[in-house]
């Protein structure tokens, strides 16, 4: 592999090191050097962690004439089984087409961060950026990048990007007012809520959002009504089957996500819930199945297309050298009623 | 771009003339026949072609040994918002993850071959392999890539592989046949369906499955009640209303595909028809969807996941110069029973 590689040899003409200065500090060959930065794995880990140290050290930044990037945009997913993937895939895409790149997509298969297998494999087919979706790179990882003058953009709907990480998301905490207070306004007071992880900032965002609405309502929040999912369909099936046997069961439930609005309905078909009459439920996504359900679901959309349009953008204009404005977007929600919601039962 | 490019000037041991035999033939220099081999773009269209055409005319086939393939593994869509697109990533997932391969995804924006901009990428970035979805390649393209020993296959729900080409399908004739006798079980005698686009070759199989089951249940197939769609969620629900509103209206629709399906439910729910005791609904995919609306849809399971799998895995092996058993594979359909389908109303 190594495609088109540069041995970038000459005088380090703009304050940053040769790759023979590198060699001499790391104690190896050049060709050893150019090995590493290439992302070939024919070098021994040591080896490698000492050339890595030295590029760190001595602030090697690859020269940007000396290297074309390819013709490719790396996408990496936190993970696929989510039916927005494709919502996010469909925005890149329409990037890629346009400056006529190809996407290389990865899993980080529900890690994190991305293994050392897709760092050494960016490395070697050197894409003209790269964007993290709901995933994000360790500080080794940025530094290998960035050393390699690769940009990347963190798809942060989880809206918890590292510091100086350029990074396009959306106003959590805005959706999750908007859909309580839809909610109130129909004459709701006892509110559910299913959020998702608590480990994401998103599920958090969204739930803040929930109780500032019921709370600036002067409705203390119960909180036997708010239950972590998972924002799986089964976790909403879960906890609505939970939410709705109880003794005073709520008369809506803001569900978190799409998918587990859907968890939701059939909760409250198998009990025989009619959903707006006995129960009304609200999401978040606003997923194209959200108006083929039946009743069609009032969510809060939550722009994934021009998310990934806007993040997949970013990426290539910093591999062109230009400056965002902000590295932190935030793209706004909005409400979007259809008929799952209506007045509580007299 | 032009990873690792070999010039391959040697002799041609293995009767595929070489390079100079092919610059001679096309009176160019070497250097241009290698640019052409590798999807440089920086050769005159006419210069091109001329290679391009003696590579064929000598049969030139590129070996194995003088080119390492990437990392990388193609995947071309027909067109991306489909929600099966995900069940199709994820299959070709589990084997560039298991193969530590990445996967370059690129969409044909509706046309059914891909353009020259993608052709030319691939040569370029020579994957392990090449998986087309409901899309195909024309003779030249297949040239271009069999003469570079890059190995592709068809997945091709749509049933109509070209000539020799590796391909995996399902059996949509038999998926057609088992949703229509399901009803006829049932006790329907007006059964209507709403196909997909003439064109594809799924649709007609599904189709005549339909026409079969109702021929050898010995009821006439009423033209009225065959509509064509589009696999889009508003084509089922525009046949929905025409065939709803019918005056002998049927009592049960096979929908052609989940999509379908839910346009029909959404008919259904705005003529204040219920389903199942209304109406009959069947659809095709089992999408995961297909589980989560109200009511959970019977349908024909199509192993999107399986069948990806099993084309992505031909493809790597044809890439390591393993002949496939059969270069056409099936992967059976199966009916799902939900709750969408029903005795009709006395």
């Amino acid at each position: 592999m190594g495609s088109g590689e540069v041995t970038d040899l000459g005088e380090g003409s703009d304050n940053t090191p040769t790759l023979s200065e590198i060699a001499r500090a790391a104690g190896v060959s050049a060709p050893t050097v150019s090995k590493v930065l290439n992302g070939r794995t024919d070098v021994a880990p040591k080896t490698r962690a000492r050339v890595e140290e030295q590029l760190r050290e001595l602030g090697y930044q690859r020269r940007r004439s000396t290297a074309q990037p390819s013709r490719l945009l790396d996408l990496v997913f936190h993970e696929l089984d989510s039916a927005w993937a494709v919502e996010v895939i469909r925005g890149v895409e329409n990037v890629a087409r346009a400056e006529d790149l190809s996407i290389v997509l990865s899993e980080s298969a529900g890690r994190l961060t991305p293994g050392q297998t897709w760092v050494d494999g960016v490395l070697a087919r050197r894409p003209a950026g790269v964007v993290l979706v709901l995933s994000d790179l360790d500080a080794g990882q940025r530094n290998q990048l960035t050393s390699r003058g690769i940009p990347f953009v963190v798809m942060d709907p989880a809206g918890d990007p590292a510091d100086g990480v350029p990074s396009v998301g959306t106003n959590n905490w805005h959706g999750g007012l908007a859909a309580t207070r839809h909610l109130l306004e129909l004459g709701h007071r006892r509110i559910a809520m299913v959020g998702g992880p608590s480990g994401m900032m998103c599920s958090r965002a969204r739930l803040d959002g929930y109780r500032t609405a019921l709370e600036t309502a002067r409705i203390p929040v119960d909180p036997r009504l708010v239950r972590e999912g998972d924002f799986h369909h089964e976790a909403g099936y879960t906890a609505g089957r939970e939410l709705l046997t109880l003794p005073d069961r709520p008369t809506a439930v803001f569900a978190g996500n799409d998918l587990q609005a859907l968890g939701l309905y059939e909760a409250a078909r198998e009990l025989g819930l009619r959903i707006p009459e006995d129960l009304s439920v609200v999401g978040f996504d606003d997923l194209p199945l959200a108006r083929w359900v039946g009743p069609p679901l009032t969510t809060v959309r939550q722009p994934l297309v021009e998310m990934a349009e806007t993040a997949a953008r970013l990426a290539v204009d910093l591999g062109r050298g230009r400056q965002p404005a902000a590295t932190r977007v935030d793209i706004a929600t909005s409400l979007v009623v259809r008929s799952s919601t209506a007045a509580p039962p007299a």
